[in-house]
């Protein structure tokens, strides 16, 4: 039963979530513009802001512009209180960070994996990549959380991978207890949807309720945003559109054992299959040279050769971009987005690519649809580590978990 | 600038609103457990109650069973202290009512219209039973609101249609104008997004939150629900699957000028001429005798004909079914909804509709994203009016709009 007493910390904590939103997801800001923007009295607004500053997640900064008075001191979201540890995962990639609370990236490593080498071998990596950045960044505060993002479902409250169809070996994988001896929360979320996060925070999708976040790769997925929140659906598995059905009959048999995959025609797999073809069929004089020095043709091979003017590449990523811009324009009468943000490692080809989605999706969605909407590259370099950084943070600062450390000072040692 | 007594109002309007939207949606209530439901303290949930019920809208129920002491008093909804005018309209059909404040109905008018006629008449004869309805209702209490869900994309805000591809003349038609007379305040959505929140209310989606209502009438659209929120997308026409590009090459000019449209293979206009194809070839004898008697064959008459195991009327059915399944499947891999509504009148027709549509979902779909689907019928009689009851209350009683008609007591006048 709740008493006066806990109906006073639940409207405290309300209050302190609001304030901290404001300042931690739209920049630095005035006493009076939090009370606008909250829609609290500044009376509390002050009371919680001095809460805030005294924990050192909030401090007074430099003043703003006058608006006539003296000029308003604005509040800055403290985000060297902590530091984080993100690893956005790809299929052959590992992008891993030591952040500041608002996915600042204070350490960065990259390279290549391979995440069907199973969690052992691949979160063993990632350690050592933890460490080897923990060893450079020196960050100001202690460790506040950890987020992994990786190539497939994930049941978020567990933070276990669920039958995730190019990771084998991770299917229920516990990656909060392999990283226990940090101490800190975890949370592990797609791959996908910490991009789209990341563009929502940072990038081109900023202000937009309404977004799919596409990302190009070795496979093809998405991450969606509805009312500005991420959609996971009712598995985890939303946004898992290389597997939708891209041609009627025929075509190749993807890996997941159905034909017709959007996949298994535009991935970065299909590329570099259909780019190696062309090598050795004599149709690519650019690739045929990749493919005499390297002895393989990968899917970035193609996007080079086209981006170079190659014929054959300029219609395979020309082939590619349509069909994802058949599949997109189904989605966008489906759901009436706002904004595709198109990203991923054939993505970074080059315009080719975009233009076939675009002219693809405006001929084949319905002009209502298609009136106000924006289909453009992702804008974010180290997109993957932003986005988990600020899906860790998001967590951190929810009610539910703040009302958990907010007394301890830190969430270390937070159970989750 | 918020004062301490607008931060209070503000508190105050938040509980009401969270203690009226337990009672209205989910039934009656203890003051215990509206207490452990808010996270409101009890002392505050008493007040708030107590502020209602002298403004009408909560009455103490029967006793509530005991869990020890002494039994609990329920609170209910007054949902008869007003009543709202609701109308469903489809392309052909015109399901209008006087609900009470939680949808029950209290006289009800159905008929058939063509909502290609254009606002003047269409709106003019939804008047008319409008005023049919309260003649013979005699409801307690003034009219509090006003409904319509009409086939085609909507403005929320504005209350008008955009750019409606079944309805000419409607585009940007300023619907609250026509019956201002009625001095209460109106909403406009779409025929589908109010089917999906009858079926949330008080249909089979109760409970879920990620939900995808397919109407298969005339034409083929779909309402989402994500978060348990209706997702009207960024421009209104989100769900608008029917103009989804079902088959690669070929297939029937669709109204909307594409080929290959799923509405143009699988709708019910669809049904009607290969239905009527059937029985001038002589394949159906059940739709000769049809055509024969009336000159023309309809959608319901080939569902009628399948449910008599008409075989080549089966076959239509199924293959109509297999359509909206493949489209779903790619739906099903995007959003991973928990459950999937088909109504519709091509939907009441049989059985064959809805497993032909299971079987191609079940095989197209990823198994992660179809583990705990389920895809049943639509549940409701009249959940056109349930619904557009259900959007009108949810605004009635949303902070925006309580905030300005509580002190006068009822939002009669309120204007918009």
């Amino acid at each position: 039963m709740a008493t006066p007493a806990a109906l006073q910390a639940e409207e405290r904590l309300g209050a302190l979530v609001s304030v901290l939103d404001v300042v931690r997801t739209k920049g630095a800001a005035s006493r009076g513009h939090l009370s606008d923007a909250t829609g609290l009295g500044r009376s509390v607004v002050a009371q919680r802001v001095a809460e805030l500053a005294e924990r050192g997640l909030l401090a007074e900064d430099a003043f703003g512009p006058s608006t006539g008075g003296r000029a308003p001191r604005l509040l800055r979201f403290r985000a060297e209180a902590g530091h984080l540890l993100v690893a956005a995962l790809g299929a052959t990639s590992a992008d891993v960070a030591v952040t500041d609370l608002a996915g600042g990236v204070l350490a960065h490593r990259e390279e290549r994996i391979d995440v069907a080498a199973g969690p052992d071998a691949v979160l063993g990596r990632v350690d050592e990549l933890f460490r080897a950045c923990l060893a450079v960044a020196t960050p100001a505060g202690s460790l506040w959380g950890i987020g992994i993002g990786v190539p497939g479902p994930v049941e978020f409250e567990s933070g276990r991978p669920v039958s995730p169809p190019i990771m084998p070996g991770w299917d229920g994988y516990a990656v909060r207890d392999r990283f226990a001896a940090y101490g800190a929360p975890l949370w592990v979320d797609n791959d996908v949807n910490v991009l789209a996060l990341g563009e929502v925070r940072a990038g081109v999708a900023r202000g937009h309720e309404a977004v799919v976040y596409v990302k190009i790769g070795t496979g093809i997925g998405a991450g969606i945003l509805a009312g500005g929140a991420l959609h996971r659906g009712a598995r985890g598995s939303a946004g898992d559109i290389g597997h939708i059905q891209a041609i009627d009959q025929g075509g190749v048999v993807c890996r997941c054992g159905n034909v017709g995959c959007l996949e298994a025609l535009a991935g970065g797999a299909a590329l570099a299959r259909d780019g190696e073809a062309a090598a050795r069929a004599g149709t690519s004089p650019f690739l045929a040279r990749v493919l005499a020095e390297r002895g393989a043709v990968e899917a970035r091979d193609v996007g080079v050769a086209a981006s170079h003017g190659d014929p054959a590449s300029v219609e395979l990523i020309a082939e590619a971009g349509r069909q994802v811009g058949r599949t997109l324009a189904g989605i966008v009468n489906f759901f009436n987005p706002s904004l595709i943000v198109v990203g991923g490692g054939v993505a970074a080809a080059g315009d080719v690519l975009l233009a076939a989605i675009r002219e693809t999706v405006y001929r084949r969605s319905l002009p209502l649809a298609t009136r106000e909407l924006v289909i453009q590259r992702s804008s974010l370099e180290h997109g993957g580590v932003i986005g988990t950084a600020a899906m860790v943070a998001d967590q951190l600062f929810a009610p539910r978990w703040l009302a958990r450390w907010l007394d301890a000072g830190t969430p270390a040692g937070l159970a989750l």
